[in-house]
């Protein structure tokens, strides 16, 4: 359903075509300060962070990119506006990408130097049009037309420079809006498409937002990689961004915990059950569909169907694994057999 | 784009048509516990909760039904397995709906009891097929096709007994299934459909899932009422649905906060000011579009869009109001100021 756009590389990573997927976040720290943007993007490699932006407003972030490159493993893109020295300043220090607005640059032989730069490292631009930086002169209201009317004018200019080295986003607040945008633009240009839902909100709000707006542009295949953005710890918009992709079937991150909301139903205490397997089977990586059901109801089958199940009774439930009873445990042993079986897993 | 369906109504809510799509959840209480049930249903109605199921796995459940309605304000319905005696003890003490599948009541005699006191007291009934429960002797596998063809089953029982007072739902715990279910089945009968992701998992797991299933299925017209089911308290299951609908706006829910991610292009600790916000806002249902911006980057561009928004600077920024600019204001300053004007717009 995904369709073909061409390739882009980011570094070691290929955006467009077949490629799988790819997450990104964005550091929250000022880019100057090494050591604090070195820790953070560690930490976000580790949750599963692909390719990592951070701000350039200033020269000494700039600067910056060259020693934060060599302590981190994945690609670096340098997030800049009008300046077009910082943008020069990013890639011979070793940027992987830029995000950079061409149109917003104020003098045709600037682009036309950082074009240069870009083509001589063979890095991309991102073309990233939001609908708080369209032209308010040109277009009135930030319209999925406005949106990608906007990008054309940006791209157009790289374009005539004979550079296609190119992604696109067309972010919005507004999911709807968002998702149209993309769809439009999708039928004009095959480049890359970077999504996401901007200013989308706080934990609770943006992850909701941006699982709904990431979420059908993802089953129209009209994503290529993209960003959870939240006002919140960079770290969350990772683990969301993994949650996305699970939920489609997309790629698998972590152990697959099945389990059913509570009820009257319930016997047993599944939240509790739920919380104590997660946080113990965090660092396995199995691919592995673990069922943790609450009765008699829809347990069994749902169990069975799972690599790993348990259904609930009173106080106690039923162990299976690969469709077979492993037999009839208190809850405590319960628990505790499932997650020893879990660990088996591991070094599959 | 939504596709027409016909309109049942439980209780009060109307489910269909050109209907509001209506918000709903599932007791976790003991239903023979009357006290606590009441208690959680209250707090439910009062988040925003439209319609509300509780198990009734025995007599006494059947039985609380009573007591339980005449203590709460929105329409209940009753979850009804296997037992026919127990929907007719349920509908007897005033259920406004059923959940049951005609499929598993092992008597056609017994069905026809249910049915004649369902239209007696002109109630529906749910259809609920789930991965977990389809008929495992007949379908190898929970796919797409197995999941319609199990409710077309259920539901052909009922068309046989001239019963056609019936909303239908489809629930699986992969995405991708759940809505191509919902798609086969809405072009075979256009009963309502009654939409969730079953299984869905913790609070995290389940609002993203949740999120993009019940989401993609909204985006394409096929929702008319639905559940977010959560192995949480239910409350946190009505609070993602107010937001889905937010989200694509299709409902409104409170004041619209719109704010950017952080990033080091940030001078002003926008996390805590949304929070702030949110807090003090809780209450107030105005339909109102608040932006709270970190630069002058996109700021000023959304924060014009907005009815009320505010755009940082260095420790202070600027305050717009139906796009004028309003004045600078240093940080906790602008906060009281956003605040202040936001409650103006609570009586109007």
């Amino acid at each position: 359903m995904r369709k073909k756009r061409r390739t882009i590389s980011v570094g070691n990573v290929d955006i467009g075509g077949d490629n799988e997927i790819s997450i990104q976040s964005m550091t929250n720290t000022k880019t100057s300060d090494i050591k604090t943007t070195v820790a953070q993007i560690l930490d976000l490699e580790k949750e599963g962070c692909e390719i990592i932006r951070v701000a350039v407003p200033d020269v000494d972030s700039a600067n910056a990119i060259k020693e934060i490159k060599s302590k981190i493993n994945i690609p670096i893109i340098a997030d800049i506006h009008f300046d077009h020295r910082l943008a020069l300043r990013s890639v011979e220090n070793g940027a992987d990408g830029l995000r950079l607005n061409p149109g917003n640059i104020n003098k045709k032989r600037y682009i036309k130097l950082v074009v240069k730069k870009a083509k001589e490292k063979n890095i991309p631009i991102r073309i990233g049009v939001n609908a708080g930086s369209i032209d308010r002169k040109r277009y009135k209201h930030p319209t999925p037309e406005a949106l990608v009317d906007s990008a054309l004018n940006h791209i157009k200019i790289l374009e005539k420079m004979n550079y296609e080295n190119i992604k696109v986003s067309l972010k919005s607040y507004d999911v709807n809006t968002t998702v149209k945008s993309y769809e439009i633009f999708s039928n004009m240009r095959d480049y890359p498409l970077h999504v996401g839902i901007t200013e989308a909100g706080d934990f609770f709000k943006g992850s909701i937002r941006s699982s709904i707006g990431i979420g059908i542009l993802l089953y129209k295949g009209l994503c290529d990689t993209f960003r959870v953005s939240l006002t919140a710890d960079p770290m969350k918009e990772v683990m969301v961004a993994k949650e996305i992709l699970n939920s489609l079937n997309i790629r698998q991150f972590g152990i697959d915990i099945i389990s059913c909301p509570t009820c009257g139903r319930t016997e047993i205490d599944i939240s509790k059950i739920v919380q104590t397997v997660k946080e113990r089977t965090r660092d396995i990586n199995a691919n592995l569909k673990v069922a943790i059901m609450g009765c008699a109801v829809n347990g069994p089958g749902e169990a069975r169907d799972a690599d790993i199940g348990i259904a609930g009774g009173k106080k106690e439930g039923l162990l299976f694994e690969k469709g077979e009873i492993i037999g009839k445990y208190p809850e405590d042993k319960l628990i505790e057999l499932l997650i020893e079986r879990i660990k088996k897993y591991e070094n599959d």
